[in-house]
């Protein structure tokens, strides 16, 4: 990742940086058709929103949080406000600038799936302001220069931890503080069905393919044998989305009685995705079979889990991001960032490990120590200031809709747009007798 | 862009001149996702109508207005007829065609929009087969060697000029020559139902990568520093879009009393990317911000302006795409492509301005007067050339549908598809009321 | 293709392969925009498959098949099982093992769509394990270094012949054996209504898009003239589909008086594009034209001709992958892979031809001998062995679904997935009078 290449940075990065976009993409169409249809359009323009006030933020003063050479201690650094860059820093700083930047969007939107549906839409914008400091102190922890965990050796090449793990955590924070949707848990657990399942099915794939540029792009350069890890990384993140998706399937198999669930398989792929990408390039293509295969089995289990504590996030964001448990102990701890602390090749020519191996390659324990450090750090932090921030825009404004908003549809309520079989009449009727 | 590259192309381009075309496919989603239901599938068949039939005028003869070479005077130039390249040519001579391959059907698709859910499809395919050279011939003003605008200095490096303008004047003049859509301005200027906002959202996620990858694919190579103005090209890019999305969000607000409008927002985007995008890599990125804004704030006061004027353009193409006010004296002056004369970095580098500065960089005059004949040849050129196109298309096929075609949707009458709900019974009888 | 670039592969190349994956998603919206309503989920469920489980098996024996160094004959190799390699290796071989990957799982899908709305989910899950072996071992034969067709000196750059025609046949096959939809010519040949044409013209646009990557990246490589090659091959590309595209709505005029079908337009622009892809770097861009005009010809008379055979193929996979008569006479022989016999250039730069040209450039007749032997093993090939997997599954699991379940659709009876305006009473209805 970036602290790596920062100065060694190569002219092919620009083409990469756009395919990285996808990811958005493919969460903003999976969230549109997971959610119900009276809140399609507005879920869409949260993801806009994201990348509006989120990108605004980042550039004011989140990349400086994370790269900053004004001033820095282990912990946070500051500089680069409202970046821009002389001729001969130009390029390496805009290329990391517009390579975060999609990283920082990514991690916001994540939330946004686990508070879709009832959400007011002006609390949301406030959110996505700050939330730029969520990402950013984080990154800088591992891929800055002052950072302490790169200093101790963490490694997390495509963001599982800074990423993933801390959208996720968000995610949980956000979801918990918002409680579930009306009528949600009315009728047991079983989900509320969803909107556009095309859409959702059509998010994957997006999301997939982004994936592949996402790992492969981290690490991005064609000097020397930096295109040879980048080949790999694409390998391993696609053979863990075929073990993420046959446990997927297994699983659906199992629980629905021979129906295959669209939302077991959609989570089974994207767990184990986020559960591979923290060391694409240093896992052998079985492994990633592995590590993804264990990925998606907790993204498919969070959810029933998730589920019975009555927090209530459509997309699934919350298993799907945190993928190992971070809030719970019943979950195996932290598998994506962990797994790199058990399967980490120790090689020496990029040096991505600084010649370090996990632990089931003759390494020591050292380096799943740090791995673990990194990953409580990463879910404490995120954790606690979602849940600051929400706690002060809640007093400024309410971060719940309205019940009759929630139940007439944040497309209607918030964008005029009014469809037909949507059911406004029912909702509102059953707001009656609430 | 081309005319500064032609001779020092590099492998690289080739991988950028696809994610180009996603320009194409966010523009024909966006359309699409604006119209009404009856009319969604026409539009996006006239997408293809742009490319097959614009794509084979432009391989004919287009290519050659642009950048022959058997004859050439400032104002146009002839060869390259059926565009074919030995080997020593091959590369350069492909690599540029595709290019602006993508860049003449793109200009054509505007008009498409402007045009909607009224035009005859078989007289919009005899406009698209001409449309070539209502934009190949002043992009060769601007990047043939031959070109006036060229000769003189004018800059327009991501063709704020060459595509939008042109476009958007087009687009205007189609939409007055059409006149508005039946029924439109009965019950005031409120907009008719989007059919499908997730749609066009999903369009406008689409136009914004495509555009990120526009804007650094126009100073494409690798070769020297071109690809650290090719990362800054992407930067300013994005920041515009912030700058843009913020105040289309404010506009909105104000104007909807609270509501946040979907077409406001895309307006708003649409308007600070194209107005960005001429000068891409030489602003500094909070001017870009500022470019943005103004470029943002235009296309959504634009609207009611055209509206008010009774043009209808059903997915605001014309405002979007003029970005100042090509047509009224109300708006700044054709503020996309004056900017450069007024912020241009007159860096020496690459050479992109010839050495020349905006007159806020410590430049004098003479850069903006270019860039207002720039903008001023290019809007009366496109206006010109449309209406005489359209004038006689119009002589052989009425541009307009009929009345009852228009009411039972082009869906329907010109492809025979039938869809539910679409309410073709009740068009039959507001027909008779007619 | 990789039998040419296997050593000198280029750092370039893992960015190229992203773009590839589009042709995926293309294929799945299509076919999804195709079938009707009740199936729509569960066709893009039907490529998730197709990635899952052929992407497993490639992984643990396909790529192996093609390119494996352990033993080989000219009909098949062994090797490269659970493909993995080690730093010397490791560029080149994950490289291909991607972008054949890509091409692996695009056949298979091509089946999945003339198996639309009446196979058995299950059984689709197991062939979707097998067809590695259908795809591979073809492959094997003209791009690995083992193959008789190679040896030969057979040319296929983009998979004309070792994608698109064994993936064609293997739709004939699977449509023959399964037989047409229930009431399907009930009322003549008039195709059954698409379910949702706009996300199917979404899928041509995408695939469009992705055939000019996977076309210009199967000559990657930057070194020497390679770019040059991958510009002119996505130039003849896109050509091709003008031709096609105009032929398609000539085609259509006629066929519906007027009327312009979406599924017409569809059919030619892909069979132009199946056509040119097999010698996309050595056509001229003139004769990319009449070769996609044939093609694309050919796609759209085979709908009819197929239909007139009782071939039910909702997608028109059937004549859109065969291109050419590979099961008849009456069309022309196998015309993507015997089109290169005929135009091919003998360029001696990448060598891509060993010397010989087409026998309209001056060669003789032998390269056409050649093209044809390989256009009759793929078919043969792909034919026999769909059928023989098909035949075995069939005695395990029914690939046809029970008549109930096909008139309720496999969104409902395989992923519970119930929607509004399907019409599933009335299907139940319809089942009791059958």
């Amino acid at each position: 990742q970036v602290v790596i290449h920062f100065d060694s940075i190569s002219p092919i990065d620009g083409k990469a940086l756009i395919s990285c976009e996808f990811l958005l993409l493919g969460f903003g169409l999976l969230e549109s058709g997971c959610v119900s249809l009276k809140n399609e359009v507005n879920i869409m323009m949260k993801n806009v929103i994201d990348i509006v006030f989120g990108g605004i933020t980042y550039w004011l003063f989140g990349f400086g949080l994370t790269y900053g050479k004004l001033y820095s201690n282990p912990f946070f650094a500051i500089g680069y406000f409202a970046v821009d860059a002389d001729l001969d820093e130009m390029g390496p700083v805009f290329s990391t600038f517009l390579f975060q930047l999609s990283f920082a969007t990514t991690a916001t939107t994540i939330v946004s799936g686990a508070m879709a549906e009832r959400c007011n839409f002006r609390a949301y914008c406030l959110f996505s302001l700050c939330n730029t400091i969520v990402y950013c102190v984080p990154a800088g922890w591992i891929w800055g220069s002052h950072g302490f965990l790169n200093t101790l050796g963490a490694i997390d090449i495509g963001g599982s931890g800074a990423v993933h793990l801390v959208g996720g955590s968000s995610a949980f924070v956000a979801a918990w503080m918002l409680g579930p949707r009306l009528g949600r848990y009315d009728h047991g657990n079983e989900p509320l069905p969803m909107g556009s399942p095309t859409n959702a099915l059509l998010g994957l794939f997006m999301l997939w393919w982004g994936w592949l540029a996402f790992s492969s792009g981290s690490v991005f350069g064609v000097s020397g044998h930096k295109w040879k890890f980048s080949a790999r990384a694409a390998v391993t993140t696609i053979n863990a989305s075929f073990g993420g998706g046959v446990v997927g399937l297994i699983y659906s198999y199992i629980r629905k009685k021979g129906k295959f669930d669209i939302l077991d398989l959609i989570s089974a792929v994207l767990g184990s995705l986020v559960s591979v990408t923290g060391g694409c390039a240093i896992y052998r293509p079985w492994e990633a079979i592995v590590i993804g295969a264990i990925g998606g089995g907790l993204a498919c289990f969070g959810i029933p889990f998730f589920d019975w504590l009555r927090i209530d996030d459509p997309v699934g964001a919350t298993s799907v991001h945190v993928i190992g448990p971070f809030c719970t102990t019943g979950l195996s701890a932290f598998w994506g960032v962990l797994a790199i602390g058990l399967f980490a090749d120790g090689e020496t020519l990029l040096s991505l490990t600084k010649g370090r191996a996990g632990l089931f390659k003759g390494g020591n324990a050292y380096l799943l120590g740090v791995q673990t450090l990194a990953a409580v750090s990463f879910s404490l932090w995120a954790g606690f200031i979602t849940f600051l921030l929400l706690w002060i825009i809640n007093k400024f404004i309410p971060i719940r809709m309205e019940a009759h908003e929630e139940l007439l549809g944040a497309d209607l309520v918030e964008h005029g747009i009014r469809r037909s079989g949507v059911g406004v009449s029912r909702a509102l009727s059953a707001l009656g007798s609430h």
